[in-house]
């Protein structure tokens, strides 16, 4: 079937899966070349290819966020000078304030320049053929610019259909991928998920979430019955040799939300404490003081990080409890952990 | 207070962690000099000054458990011709024979002999000051014996005590760890533990377990009220570039319980597809083809296994079901997984 740009397409069922878009900071010059997003792997390539051909030498990266800090580490391996620019005063402040600081040190530490408490102005172009990124704390020259300070839903299309958008501002779904006209599904970086921890809709454009609801819109409309029960919120990221991650809420996040909370933060090792290579571990529980539960749980460090977030998003899922935790069976050997893992560590020091 | 060892001791309470003791071939001549087993760090400090002092270049290994196969690289790694003799055709058999292939292909690779079907008949000095090893496929000559068989409970004063064993032939504990005398207290490689997946005690003398059950024993002594929750048989360990891992039952062990089960082995990778350093993953769910429960997983691959098993622990520990391990909320970048992670690919294989 050909399909012209203007024909009407009849359908059964509608598949909204219109993504979403980078958020533009609003400032003057912001489409002057060399400022770049960073969505997809097209774009990827365009920035690696601007950095070759222009023998670019200096890199200004505008937020902080895991794009924004992933693209750090690769413009370090290209050699490029790169300083970020941050409205906060620490990177990754979600973490708190102690691991925040870990992360910074990271970046400083592999020649990445932070520029704190610093608002962008606006691009101008420089006499040199260069950008002038003119920020709060003064300008400065840059060969290219990424823009990474967040993405907002694609809802254009659904808000012209009329369908429902959610508080978030993303178009809102039920457990089955359905909008609110229920032939009409929505999956991926254009719809909500449902936060399993705080039982509310949450907006988290993350490429793994997309592909769960993909398939689970897609199975439903091709005849099952299939319901996705959300998320509990697991992240993570590699900045240079610092794995990071988290599942769940923080203590702020849950504080926020009325709970009473407290929390134990304890650094551990990633391997049996005489095996080659063992890393630092810094984990924080977060639990609900009143049931006992976990809440959530952030690490970061070396090596192991991901792998105990992944265990204490298993355990949020299934709502296990603390004491559970505290001598949870996990594989033991000293090239993956001490008989005491700092999972068992952290829940033994939070039932205090 | 001096204690002689013919004072009797008063007590309010006895704590017994009598440990294992390593299991005996029972053949002519294992008391030789240079054959060893390995139980504990002096041990393992005995050995390698054996080893350096005798100039030994050819290490016999018996048996093919855990202790054995560590034992095998670190043989190697000091340079030493190993060869491993083992009743059965391959090595780990409980992981299944595909899996079990893999380890032997680690070993092979590795410069490991494996000599298959082979029983151990006995040892005499042979006329170079070595020992010569008799097996059913012949006879070989070694500068260093390891024994790896296995170990028994020391259960020799719990039974002159009058406490009762459990029908692995550990003494028998409940969840507070008081033996049948409820002021003795028993922990360790001595007692049994409850496996929570075949709901029966089970003797699993591993490290981790004995530190737990300590603790535990402790608390309660001490005056708290502890439940110890059990295992569900997680264990690893790493052999050369492999990392080997299980939780729960094998798909053997549960029919023997006369479960009706369904299993999915899956080959997956440890990050994403396009990361560099990314490796070979092999999983395989068991699970309940009645409940639809996980009853366990077995895992083997160069990276990741020990991750993933562990989150399947905790699954299990749960009680999650497939459906909730298909599209469980694990933290992803491609660092770290695919956006589909082994474990998701894996339950929806065996959903089907």
């Amino acid at each position: 079937m050909e399909i012209s740009g203007s024909d009407p397409l009849p359908f059964d069922y509608l598949m909204v899966a219109t993504g979403a878009t980078p958020r533009l900071p609003g400032v003057s010059g912001e489409e002057l070349e060399g400022i770049f997003f960073l969505r997809n792997v097209t774009d990827a390539i365009r920035i690696k290819s601007f950095i070759h051909e222009r023998m670019a030498r200096r890199a200004v990266v505008v937020g902080a966020g895991l794009v924004s800090l992933e693209a750090c580490e690769a413009f370090r391996r290209l050699g490029l000078e790169t300083t970020v620019i941050y409205r906060q005063d620490l990177p990754m402040r979600r973490w708190g304030e102690d691991f925040a600081e870990i992360i910074l040190a990271e970046l400083e530490t592999n020649g990445v320049t932070f520029m704190a408490d610093t608002s962008l102005e606006g691009f101008e172009p420089a006499p040199s053929g260069q950008i002038m990124v003119k920020t709060s704390s003064g300008a400065l020259e840059a060969d290219l610019v990424l823009i990474g300070i967040g993405v907002t839903p694609e809802v254009s299309l659904a808000s012209q259909a009329g369908l429902n958008l959610g508080p978030t501002g993303a178009i809102a779904v039920n457990e089955r991928l359905q909008t609110s006209v229920p032939f009409i599904y929505a999956a991926g970086d254009c719809c909500e998920c449902f936060h399993r921890v705080s039982r509310k809709p949450v907006y988290a454009p993350l490429g793994d979430i997309a592909n769960k609801q993909g398939r689970i819109a897609g199975a439903n409309i091709g005849g099952q019955n299939i319901s996705f029960p959300g998320i509990v919120g697991s992240i993570c990221f590699k900045v240079f040799n610092l794995e990071v991650a988290s599942t769940g809420l923080t203590e702020e996040e849950a504080r926020n939300m009325g709970l009473e909370t407290a929390s134990a933060t304890i650094q551990g090792v990633s391997k049996a404490h005489v095996f080659p290579g063992s890393g630092e571990l810094h984990i924080r529980l977060v639990a609900d003081t009143d049931s006992g539960r976990l809440l959530g749980a952030q690490a970061v460090g070396s090596d192991g990080v991901v792998s105990r977030i992944n265990v204490l998003a298993t355990g949020l899922s299934a709502n296990l409890s603390l004491e559970e935790l505290a001598y949870l069976d996990l594989a033991y050997a000293p090239p993956f952990s001490g008989a005491w893992d700092p999972i068992h560590i952290a829940a033994q020091k939070l039932l205090k």
